[in-house]
């Protein structure tokens, strides 16, 4: 029955019950994390082989790979990722291991300097800003705000960022000058960008001719059913818009192979690479090439990389569907609390009842439960109506799922109960 | 022979063998590069055990390295390079694959944010200076260039740069907020900075409150005699001194293991390294710390590192004995040319007749040897008196050097009689 619809002495009732089943909880003395989206030790066996390779020190077109050079990447890794993410192999650069250095590099490149359709630095503006869409990543935001950028939210839908209040926003105001997306399996709302909403925002005008729409693809393989998304060409889409410079691709595989020890990319029109490239020469002589080597052969081909996360979704699916389990089985009668059921990516976002969201996260915290701070998936950590957590069930083994999720329904339970009054 | 005591019958002879000699050098089309300081195939075998570690993945205190995290990086690592370079663990990161990034990093925080103990960001200012050394590493100068910093110069001295011209102008002038030096081993001198010059540098006053001293140790460790140089302990002066904070110190082991795959460090004060990782943090999660533990297993300790730089000894030093046995056969007796004999370090430093670098550069390539382009080691590649080449001996194999510097010598001579009027 829903927590409204019932009478205060139930509710009083009810939350005695919860209260009682938290006291409980607070006695086991847990020790559970579902913060953060990293990959467990299980995952990461996946790759050891990565550990004694690469065969060799010589790439396919003979490059010693253990000396200086090719700014690009190896030719090879970047082929494989190319054809994975349906673009050229002169689009595409293999860089780190971190696609967050390239994304604040292409931030950075752009404030200094200007992007490649820049008539100014945009460091010279009085102001720019970024469009954000909600629940979204906090790296994302941290980097922006890190960088004195001012952001502006709308909507994330299950289709994508909502399409219209982005073009209401970028219509006027020149100062606008990117946006972010996480367009397959977001983090943390599980969104897949449709193909109507990437091409919506790849062809929309808008009053900065320089608007770049940062495209952190990093979830684009990570499927968790067999309904495996496809992610929308956003280059070719933002080309035949007459836009081409307008998507900067980023991915990786630090949740494919190895999180701190993978290989970053990034993607765009050959320009954007040039332009990249061009600024990148001055900090960098030329990525980790035996790491790339390393990569592409323990991958092989295109193939390699799908059969390989078929792999990791053996091990995480039963953990993102014991989550499932326990919401439904627990809150779901309730009515204080909706959440999405992911087709891939790494989260689950629960919105609990407005208001509530930070009162959950520290009584499980007072549990024994790390859950990231609420409000993590806003600009500024500010979430208006205090309802989102982002819940991380990749890293723990299966029975600390369990034990972590009936931690937090019951934790979302006492918060709900506290909030109508009991 | 001295060119310049010849009379002109003399020097037309002279002259006319030289071309003589030059025009069989173009006619045997030689392929040769002593353009940059690059380890041959023979540097980079030594290390080869590389590819195959590392063993486990596990660090000494129990990190799983394939995982994100450990901003500052491998504990085991930095120990052993905090060991080397005579700085406390808690005031070294390791980091990517290269100094260079790290020294672009640090300039761009203190551009953005601000260093530790500025008042204001650097970017703000109306102007920014940088005191240059020269001749010196033309990367340290075209990064500056990239980011508006405008490059003064100073002279390099066998016992570092030039103090008192330094002083002079850091003494009135806040805009001069920070400086270059490769301490030990210049690129391309092989100036060793003194315990004086470093001890003068720390203490010297400065009209910027935030001036910083980039000290660019690349080489510390890359001996070519048994006089081994002790690099000054610039972190322990500039504290005595009452400037903590103004030493940022950059080294790699790019010319220790793999130049494209090594792992870089820098260190400074721990203030400056608390600075240095929470602007870090916006832009990485952690290094490639699979490489900072394969790194730390190859090496084991600090001797190792030393055990191993003499194995790279052997392989080099007999190519800088064959730049000063060709040089000093050829040119000694003319009175053209003077040179540096480095102890250690990856450069030769060839100071010809004023007015010939560029012409001893293209008579160069013309006849198959490319050589770094004059006026490479000034910042704007302008060297006022063009007459300074860098030479790189390292990447060729033995016969190559003396080949290419043979041909080298002639250009020398060819150029110098032009210019001498012949």
């Amino acid at each position: 029955m829903a927590l409204t619809d019932l009478s205060a002495d139930e509710l009083r009732d009810f939350a005695a019950t919860q209260r009682a089943a938290y006291d409980d909880l607070v006695g086991k003395g847990l020790k559970l994390d579902l913060t953060r989206g990293k990959p467990s030790a299980a995952q990461l066996d996946l790759s050891e082989e990565l550990l004694s390779l690469p065969h060799g020190h010589l790439a396919a077109d003979g490059t010693d790979v253990r000396n200086y050079g090719g700014l690009t990447g190896l030719a090879e890794l970047r082929g494989i990722f190319a054809e994975l993410l349906g673009v050229g192999t002169d689009q595409i650069v293999a860089g780190g291991n971190a696609s967050l250095t390239m994304m604040s590099d292409t931030l950075l490149y752009h404030l200094f300097h200007g992007g490649v359709d820049s008539e100014n630095p945009w460091g010279v503006e009085e102001s720019v800003k970024f469009i954000c869409p909600v629940p979204g990543y906090d790296r994302h935001f941290s980097l922006l705000e890190h960088y004195g950028i001012e952001m502006l939210t709308v909507p994330m839908t299950p289709d994508g960022p909502d399409v219209a209040a982005v073009q209401a926003l970028v219509a006027d105001d020149p100062s606008i000058k990117g946006m972010w997306i996480v367009p397959t399996y977001a983090n943390p709302s599980g969104a897949v960008c449709t193909l109507e909403v990437a091409s919506a925002l790849a062809a929309m005008d808008t009053a900065a001719p320089d608007f770049k729409i940062f495209w952190d693809n990093a979830y684009a393989f990570h499927h968790l059913t067999d309904e495996e998304a496809k992610s929308a060409d956003i280059l070719s889409l933002a080309e035949v818009s007459g836009h081409p410079h307008r998507p900067i691709v980023f991915a990786s595989t630090s949740k494919i192979t190895f999180a701190g020890a993978g290989v970053a990319f990034l993607a765009g029109s050959t320009e954007t690479i040039a332009w990249y490239t061009g600024h990148l020469a001055k900090s960098s002589i030329g990525p980790d090439k035996v790491n790339h080597l390393r990569h592409a052969q323990f991958f092989g081909d295109a193939d390699g990389v799908r059969t390989h996360m078929r792999a990791h979704r053996a091990i995480i699916a039963p953990k993102f569907e014991e989550v499932q389990r326990v919401l439904r089985e627990s809150l779901g009668e309730h009515e204080v609390a909706t959440w999405n059921t992911p087709a891939g990516g790494y989260f689950v976002s629960l919105d609990v009842l407005d208001g509530t969201a930070s009162r959950v996260v520290e009584l499980a915290k007072a549990a024994g439960v790390a859950l990231t701070p609420a409000g993590a998936s806003f600009p500024y950590g500010d979430d208006p109506r205090d309802r989102n957590i982002r819940l991380a069930p990749t890293m723990p083994p299966l029975d600390e799922v369990t034990q972590a999720m009936q931690a937090v329904a019951t934790c979302v339970l006492v918060a709900a109960a506290e909030k109508l009054g009991a």
